[in-house]
């Protein structure tokens, strides 16, 4: 399981000040912290507040404290194409582009500047029409951006489809669509294209938010979900994905099977 | 979700103890505890340790102390035919006969049973080859008996059906083929038979017992699972099935979601 660490987001009180006054040291916390928890990607996120004129630096600001600070990829999180290639412009090793929707004029954006940078990118399955109802719709949607992916000579395993999940307390119909959604995509192409989801997203403004994120997040695995980006400070969600691991016979058991998951 | 109790069973010290010296309290004590808490149906079990010219004296004893105490169907537990029918004959309302495996002469036995006392039975994926590695020899199996309750007039919603999971510390490539089975399961008919599982034996003798029965219990719910064999006394049990109805939309969401879920 590829987990994605949520925290470096300016819709975060710490992450927001710390842009505001450019100090580091929240960005080194987070950075460290979510090392330690798993993380195999940082998502960067500049948060709604930066003007947009602003976030092509405060996003290279971002990537280099991260990168100085632990040995990870981060996950380039912006609806602006100038501040994610400001951020794979300083980025070493694989980026993740997050994200391009099924829209052609979007993918004709990201994609290549996907393949220009030999980056990872992320397609959510909607477009200027807005998240379907489906699975089978959101399916089609994913075809589009397996089929432009190729195109632009982008492998399957650089690629990560976002069905798209919504509040279960207001989008309730969703869950299971996304989850036969998960399912679909990986028949998509052999092989097929990796898949993640905004987990957190599930449980918005809704009661005992944790119970749900992982709830679903398990479920979602056993769906074929190979990756989420997710709040790694949760001692709870960590060990529910070990266990799946185990379940899903994709880590060997071992008695101590949560602790050697932390570990690795 | 139909949770069925485990708890009114001979393997476990204060039920033996119980039957030994023909206490009704204990019987009465876990009767009214697991309806407490979202029980369907109780499991009956005489155990291990009581001889098999005895067991249909105890089933009967059993069955008539849990109905007296509350108003619950039994699930009546027991590989002795004879218990099975003792059970019946004295049981009020709908029971679940526990169970036929695909071998024919057992199926010769518990089908017509079934039949006469209006009972619903739990096929297990198996036959006296033992249990199928694959997804789709449990299926096949599974079609053996789908095709022999139909032959006897059973509908398919008296029809359980359990894929039957392993251990995973000694079986753990078991684990993703019951989730398929799962799946496949509710293909092999229309109206497709029910599906369940005796839940805690994918973590018999492993560490973090309760954290790798209610992972595998979500994802099979995520997969098709309409009832499980289950420890009732498990609290976080009992809340990640109220999250993952939520999530399935099987219940509408309201924020005190994980109380209401127990007061039904």
């Amino acid at each position: 399981m590829i987990l994605i660490g949520e925290r470096i987001n300016g819709m975060f009180k710490d992450i927001r000040e710390a842009i505001l006054n450019r100090d580091p040291e929240p960005i080194r916390y987070w950075a460290k912290r979510q090392f330690e928890r798993c993380a195999a990607f940082l998502d960067i996120n500049t948060g709604p507040t930066v003007d947009a004129k602003d976030q092509p630096a405060v996003m290279e600001w971002l990537v280099k404290i991260a990168q100085e600070t632990v040995d990870l990829p981060c996950c380039l999180d912006s609806t602006n194409p100038e501040a994610i290639e400001a951020g794979l412009a300083v980025h070493k090793g694989k980026a993740l582009i997050n994200s391009t929707t099924a829209d052609q004029w979007k993918m004709d954006i990201y994609l290549p500047m996907a393949a220009k940078y030999g980056a990872a990118v992320i397609g959510l399955a909607m477009n200027e029409k807005g998240v379907p109802k489906s699975a089978a719709d959101r399916a089609a949607l994913a075809m589009e951006i397996v089929v432009n992916a190729d195109a632009n000579g982008i492998p399957m395993e650089d690629l990560y489809i976002d069905p798209l999940v919504l509040p279960c307390n207001v989008g309730q119909e969703h869950g299971p669509e996304v989850l036969e959604a998960l399912r679909q995509i990986k028949m998509l192409a052999d092989p097929p294209p990796k898949t993640t989801m905004g987990l957190s997203n599930v449980s918005q403004r809704c009661a005992d938010r944790h119970l749900l994120n992982r709830t679903f997040l398990v479920m979602s695995m056993a769906a074929g979900l190979d990756s989420a980006i997710v709040d790694l400070d949760d001692d709870a969600l960590l060990d529910a994905v070990a266990a799946a691991n185990i379940l899903l016979n994709k880590d060997i058991y071992c008695d101590s099977f949560t602790k050697t998951f932390r570990q690795r």
